[in-house]
């Protein structure tokens, strides 16, 4: 089995991810979100690019939820913590999501056989369900403002490394694979400190979301696997 | 002092490189030859973009050396092999150097305040050098076939590594930087055998160049460090 890992958004192409399996990974936020979201039970997640993408396909009992700059959207119901995407209140509900990065990334995956979302909060249930739909496995990692970033490449190290577990034959690496399973190998005994060290773990942190920062470093406390039916994530 | 990594040839844009000193790093191969050169004493080293160019600035008692697809040049004088450039042929002499991504970063990095070359045979030096210089410093990752290589990552780690040891403050690194450290950090006893794994490593061993896999592998066998001045690299 092949795995590529892609260093952010910008790198990706659909020359790519054609008939292969792709992991979308935005740990800070927007995969632990939609795992949270699903978690809870929410009816699916609908990944859209746009503000007024998400405000023109909300229907009556949709939840509007996102981020623009870390920071709630006016008048959405939710923002990006997956915390608030907790049982009581999206339960059942279906949730229009738009973030800055990770939305953008499941959009332009649309050329994969599959579409996952994965995080370190599901990241072994994300693991085996991608080696599992036997194909080659592509790993997106969104990034930060257009850039590489640390705790998406220690989530992608982590999914290789259970994916190396998962497989009889030696897995195939690119070399930005080998450098994320080493990172990962490296860091596992400090992920949180590695996510607080991260530019967007301290952005998140000044904007008044550690606690977030701290959560999203938590591994395997889901065994849901959102992928994409149509235009809506659902647990796998 | 901040420290960035740049993944690849492609990632480089002036805007980062103003004020700083820039590192280059291409250890398969064309940093690791360009050491080998001027430790042998050659006058100095004219890195040029094509072929063309490199005949054009051709002057009696100069030798033309370089690569297309890893093998050496019709009718030049060198190919792109560390090991020819040995003290009989190259003592003295000024060299013309063209290759297929080496060359091209040393060209996009001339917005610079300075230009090193640096690769796993001249790490320590290159570290120090680049220190004792006090501006902020960015490492560019040469690449290969427009990707990040493992083999440059895990030099920028060591370069990380070493210029930690040197700082008296905490150096300040971008999330690429914090990876390709845990890449040098989980690696460093298997450097050679981490070369070998990666796309140029292995397309250098079909092409007959393994002895240069191995023999770029090694640590500090030089202390030279090239420094561009003008349009010729000199040891520092």
């Amino acid at each position: 089995m092949q795995v590529q890992v892609i260093s952010s958004v910008n790198e990706a192409c659909s020359a790519k991810l054609y008939h292969k399996t792709a992991i979308i990974v935005d740990v800070l936020r927007a995969s632990s979100t939609i795992v949270a979201a699903l978690a809870a039970g929410a009816a699916g997640v609908i990944p859209v690019e746009t503000v007024m993408d998400a405000r023109a396909a909300h229907q009556p009992g949709d939840l509007l939820g996102g981020e623009r700059f870390g920071r709630k959207i006016p008048g959405f119901d939710l923002g990006n913590s997956p915390e608030e995407y907790n049982i009581e209140t999206v339960c059942n509900r279906r949730i229009l999501l738009t973030t800055t990065n990770g939305t953008r990334a499941i959009q332009k995956s649309m050329r994969a056989d599959h579409v996952l979302t994965g995080s370190l909060l599901n990241a072994s249930a994300c693991a085996k369900a991608a080696y599992e739909l036997r194909r080659d496995i592509v790993i997106l990692c969104a990034g930060s403002n257009d850039e590489f970033a640390v705790e998406d490449g220690i989530c992608a190290g982590l999914l290789l490394e259970r994916l190396r577990t998962l497989s009889t034959a030696p897995l195939e690496l690119d070399d930005f694979g080998v450098a994320m399973l080493a990172l990962y190998n490296d860091r596992s005994q400090h992920i949180a400190q590695t996510l607080q060290i991260g530019t967007a773990g301290k952005r998140l942190a000044k904007l008044g979301y550690k606690r977030d920062v701290e959560w999203c470093a938590e591994i395997d406390r889901y065994s849901e696997v959102p992928i994409l039916r149509g235009d809506t994530l659902i647990c796998c």
